[in-house]
């Protein structure tokens, strides 16, 4: 039997082997947020149907204001921040738990002077994240501490 | 639209709401873990195609020596130890990444005088672990150092 399992060293927020990736390609609306690719995408972990990623993002940055019909489950592995799901914000620190259920708009913010780094683990095959306009924001986000915390 | 997105605040390794359980029953090949359902098994979150769990290992204690054929993907979140693969045996630590392949003989082990806390996201429909048997064993873990780490 070949045997593909395997251990990834971690240190210091650094994995072997594991590459710095930019977040995204294609939209521009996210600042100082990279990606690692943790399990799920190299092609001997093709068994795997759901692909582990960590996304960090420094004191001041933000992942892109976004909605998709594919769930996330999330875990904060580093620092705090703050979570926009639809109407909602709330501050998430240290192995919270994040799901962000389909069609939510969300949006992560490093806004607390720390890194927030969480892992975020999704479906192999999933569709594609949009980016709301100004109506569909509107539509979930309605309170105006919520619409003041967007960035975009 | 209801909005099924939420957080679970985590202090100190417990999270709001969520239950501290019996790591498995019908089985008694474990000692000193516990399990905790984090994401995918609340009836509010059934469109996530994964389960979220932590398991927590207590000083000198471990998961049951098993076997099935369902990946499982696997960060470290608390402390160190040991994971057995298949024939191989590796130190874990904080935020390493551990990838388990389908069919691969594993077990977790809190072997350094420290807790053992790690992720495990895992197939909504999955099968069965099961515990093989001393050949079943065999056939993978022939060092002799697996063997002696092997613990039943």
């Amino acid at each position: 039997m070949k045997n593909n399992s395997k251990v990834i060293r971690n240190s210091s927020f650094h994995w072997e082997g594991i590459e710095r990736k930019e977040y995204k390609t294609g939209t521009t609306n996210f600042r100082d947020i990279h990606r690692y690719s943790l399990l799920g995408e190299a092609p001997d972990e093709f068994e795997l149907n759901m692909h582990t990623r960590y996304f960090e993002i420094q004191p001041g940055g933000y992942s892109s204001l976004e909605i998709h019909r594919h769930p996330h489950s999330v875990v904060v592995i580093r620092g705090a921040g703050t979570v926009i799901l639809g109407n909602d914000l709330f501050p998430i620190a240290l192995h919270d738990v994040i799901y962000i259920a389909p069609e939510t708009i969300h949006q992560f913010l490093a806004d607390r002077n720390e890194f927030l780094g969480f892992l975020c683990v999704v479906d192999r095959y999933r569709d594609k994240p949009v980016v709301p306009d100004r109506e569909a924001i509107l539509k979930q986000c309605k309170s105006e501490k919520v619409l003041a915390a967007i960035r975009q």
